[in-house]
């Protein structure tokens, strides 16, 4: 059976995005990495610090409205489709909602074969790699570290407190169908 | 009836980007804006500059490959799922082939309401645009100016080398249903 | 006599960057381009957007605290010092105190030959351009359009509403020593 | 006596720029972060791959050429000046040639009280590192590691092979004037 989509799920800061990138270069196909941020720059600009779409507060919290829950299935429709005509795609996410997230997500890769990720960080690791990248709001990586794994489940786990983006991304590519 | 995608056809520098973002700031719903750029920034780093993927050259001439074309097709489905999904949808692309490019696109959104718009700009406007920017190979300009317009047919054009993007956004956005 | 250095002064989104880097290409000798942005950028990011440092208010103003002023001196005393060591300078300014501003910078660079050039837009116009790049606060561009030039001399005057980033790049080189 | 400068010296990937911000985030004084990648953003797109300015070969090795050289000269000196006029620096810097690159910035800075730290990582997890950014040349991680420190001397060395960009930080911060 061959993999058609990695979905990595991890607070922000967490290194998804590392080990997005890790992954394209050393699978011996070409994968396409989409996330939610691709979602988010795609969005009027003026959605993306507003009611109804995206904000990010200044405490660190993200509050999502429902232009923007409406909009992200679509989009969701739209990975899927890419996957079913051939694409093979790393999707990057931050289930804000833990399971429930994790289970529109699943609605919508319905019939796919789906690699379940779960890309864990101390929190207060995370808030120091927050502090070093300078380019996100300070909190988000402690506030998102645990909730957005709440009852999430996974074919595996990788936790880069201690590891390196690329030994993480070796030990998902061992699973790649 | 209701457009459900705009697609905007220009050569680099052409100011594509800049008319997308006015129309999302304008138009009353929440439009998504996704082109070749998105699917660019989503391949593996080593496709960015591969035979196979895409290549820059140094000349300013875009090639490519077998692999890069595939993906495209895999991505276009992905667009077409997401507008019949209920996404309004900005498709920024440049027509590298012309009418050839513009049948693949046309054959992808089969069935939904598109409008399709020709960015033009002359071509030494372009290119001095392109070297204002800074942050394009230089000459990609001068040599996309006309021939991604070859045999390709349109609802309406816009000019930009005398005309603000917010005022050929405002053209286009009067043609919205 | 050699020109040592070039001051472009202008509202946001007016198009001092694009004459910037066109100057940058034409002109024969290799020159620097340092600005204001260069310093908000080098400064912590918690001053980007704090009492004391930088302020970006929502509405388009822009407010600068003691620490920050104390710093910009000292910036501009090693601007200074790159052109007295032979390096030839593009300032790219934003005088939001008008004449005063100026003078603080006419201070710093004394004994320098400098070309002082006022980069105009119509207000209307780069709140348009603004939208279009979508990374600036909404607001800005129409707020210092004018208030940046009140009281300040200049050796020659562009004005971008109607004319090409490249052909003010033109009108400026014409008058370098 | 207090510290003016602090010099950190590594090679690509090795994580100076996130201890500099880790630096700015803690330090109670407001610190400027400057370097070499400042400078080269502010050189003409042409020097950026040129002859006679800096060029990043696809092999990850870089030539700098002598107009580089020259400006860089010029670049140094204006930042010595900035830290005599007050301002708190983080000069973040590539011994390419180690040694003779060290006593080139020593000159510069003669007279200010400069705190020398080599920021070692190995290079395994560097070219790790720099897969993981994506958007470095691939190859300078690995060729800049151990070279960027051939006979430089330091007040304090610090290893982000296994220590995370705060950690390091906390450890300058503490030998901090």
């Amino acid at each position: 059976m061959t993999t058609q989509l990695i979905v990595l799920n991890g607070g922000s800061s967490s290194g998804k995005s590392g080990i997005a990138r890790c992954l394209q270069a050393i699978l011996p196909d070409p994968w396409l990495t989409l996330g939610v941020d691709t979602l988010v720059d795609a969005l009027p600009v003026s959605m993306q610090s507003a009611e109804g779409g995206i904000e990010f507060a200044a405490d660190g919290s993200v509050n999502v409205g429902a232009q923007f829950m409406a909009l992200e299935a679509a989009w969701l429709a739209g990975v899927a489709a890419m996957a079913r005509a051939g694409a093979r795609i790393i999707h990057d996410d931050v289930f804000l909602g833990g399971a429930a997230s994790q289970q529109r997500v699943k609605d919508a890769l319905d019939g796919l074969d789906v690699l379940w990720v779960g890309v864990r960080c101390d929190a207060a690791v995370a808030a120091g790699r927050e502090l070093a990248r300078g380019d996100r709001v300070r909190g988000m990586a402690e506030l998102q570290a645990e909730v957005v794994h709440d009852g999430v489940t996974y074919d595996l786990e990788v936790d880069t407190t201690n590891a390196e983006s690329l030994a993480c991304a070796r030990t998902i590519a061992a699973r790649i169908g």
